[in-house]
């Protein structure tokens, strides 16, 4: 590393990646460096119109149908964690990318890359997560493929996933759809996931275990739009959270976002742990968590849909669309004063998903 | 490691995963132990009959059209060699996969697993390959991802590409097709790659150097179909190389094969290289190399298409389809003697793609 490759300090420094020398940890963080990271070196190599949607997945037309298209790398440590592994991540991960589509998965696919010497009982309970969050959500791995590497490489196992779903006639999930008024919702407490992996990599106990919220998000999406919510656009909230996620629609968009802090569900115990560990829910990875931004009129009903789901999670409305403007997202906190958000500029947790 | 987890010795030691405490390099080589880890843990864990093909891509019914699917993880070592790098290969390795399911390539996918500390200009000059190479073939990335690893992990970086691919109404291509009296053929000399990244791995130089035939295989594939030739099944000769594929099919179908050694096409650089690392070319691995089973009538003109499309490959027909037996590949070696042919127990050569 050369003395150019030091992380830029604060939350918003958009620094130009032809300052960097070499990848830093933090330009796989989800935040303001992994998107110059795209930006300024797959985006201009790989340039197509479905491409720079930059959805989480592409929308593909085929025979006048409209497939969805995703992949995933994931390189959690630990493997194991409360609440999930690696493979549960790998297949609810990539099934919910589909999901934020609107489509209901087709197919998957897995690739394997194996540390050697890694304990064949592991690799077998990681298969077998797999295989049962594969059938919670009534898909099947179709292909796949397996790579060795050395000793030392790979800390266990990476798996990439990749999902293949059907998006049926008449939804429309966009950012493109996104109107003035529009309501955000979400559909349940953030930060477990993000605070589940910490407690774990530095060996803190908490009162009661914080387990992650990794979980399939195909049927709370279908519940929605199936009981005829207009559904605008969906975001999971995975690396750099629920912040990254509203900075991101609202740049696409241009839209200005208000989000009422008071409004946005955390638990008591992950407040606690985040406050110890440094963290900011706004900004902690979830794998069970979406915003949904729905038509006003459907607000209320989509809540109320979604607390039927999962009473536990605490969904709930937490701001608005305000319109067109810079782009921005405002957040009026607890204690009214508003601020302007914007997703982190490196690293909050390293290797979550 | 344990006792237990030394490798077997002997070219068919079939060895149950069971024996196995951790995974070897060697589980990932493409030969016995492979297919062992595929049966004993992948298969049994993900059943289904689209999986139970065994294929390299999977074949999905959608809307009275059919996709193939694709997956493959890349981690060859060096991430530069003679002919290619990661990226073509990767790009080339998954297209290929599509082909040999008589597929056109529709749409990619690739997942990036980056290590902290690699140069951004190693990073650039990979994905501007990837560029070339998907260009080349008319197909786009449509989706992504990028996760960063920490220091000492993932060598630089490993590629995990998705292809997504069309399959015109007519085309059947599969081992169940396969035909007493077919023929099968070779598009082009065996073990250029395999070689070609030992040479730079060892440091070794020959009197010219030899590259990767690392090349996108759909152009040849499709000369074939387009011109009515009956193609029954396609195989590309990667991991384990001509040997393991013919293995692999004679197993599959139950055929018994029977293939002319002195038929089969390897340029005497490759021949003496291979005389000097110690390795057979039959179970060297290829990157742009394939073999055609078609009908008998078909396979001169076949062969002088392949020959017309790429004249210095010496494309050539180098055996036959005996009829329903124990599965077995006969090899009549130069001398005359026929043996019979096995896939490698373990590893010949790793991190080859």
């Amino acid at each position: 590393m050369t003395s150019k490759d030091s992380m830029p300090s604060g939350p918003t420094c958009p620094v130009p990646i032809s300052r960097y020398e070499h990848v830093l940890l933090a330009h796989g963080g989800g935040g303001r460096l992994m998107h110059r990271l795209l930006e300024e070196i797959f985006l201009p190599a790989f340039d197509n119109p479905t491409l720079r949607t930059r959805h989480d997945g592409a929308t593909l037309v085929w025979s006048s149908e409209r497939l969805a298209f995703t992949t995933d790398a994931y390189v959690v440590r630990p493997l194991f964690f409360p609440g999930g592994d690696i493979g549960t991540l790998a297949v609810n991960g990539t099934v919910n990318d589909l999901a934020m589509c609107g489509a209901r998965p087709l197919a998957m696919a897995a690739a394997f890359i194996l540390e050697e010497g890694l304990p064949m009982e592991t690799l077998q309970r990681v298969v077998q997560s797999m295989r049962s969050a594969a059938a919670a959500v009534g898909v099947s791995f179709v292909t796949g493929d397996t790579k060795v590497v050395d000793r030392g490489r790979a800390d266990g196992l990476y798996i990439t996933t990749t999902g293949l779903g059907h998006i049926a006639e008449g939804i429309q999930i966009s950012p493109t759809q996104i109107r003035t008024g529009d309501r955000i919702l979400l559909n349940g407490d953030l930060g477990r996931h993000g605070v589940a992996i910490m407690a774990v990599r530095e060996g803190l106990a908490f009162e009661t275990t914080i387990t992650s919220d990794c979980a399939p998000l195909v049927e709370p999406v279908f519940r929605l739009i199936e009981a005829g919510v207009q559904v605008r656009c969906l975001r999971d909230l995975t690396r750099g959270g629920l912040a990254t996620a509203l900075v991101e629609l609202a740049e696409t968009t241009g839209m200005d976002l208000l989000v009422d802090e008071a409004a946005v569900p955390v638990s008591e115990e992950v407040q606690g742990a985040c406050e110890i560990l440094g963290l900011d829910p706004l900004h902690v990875a979830n794998e069970g968590r979406f915003l949904a931004v729905v038509a006003p009129e459907d607000a209320d009903r989509a809540v109320a849909l979604l607390q039927q789901h999962a009473p536990e999670l605490n969904a709930a409305v937490i701001g608005q669309v305000r319109g067109p403007g810079q782009g921005q997202v405002t957040l009026r906190s607890r204690i009214g004063a508003p601020r302007i958000l914007d997703m982190f500029s490196g690293e909050q947790l390293p290797r979550i998903c």
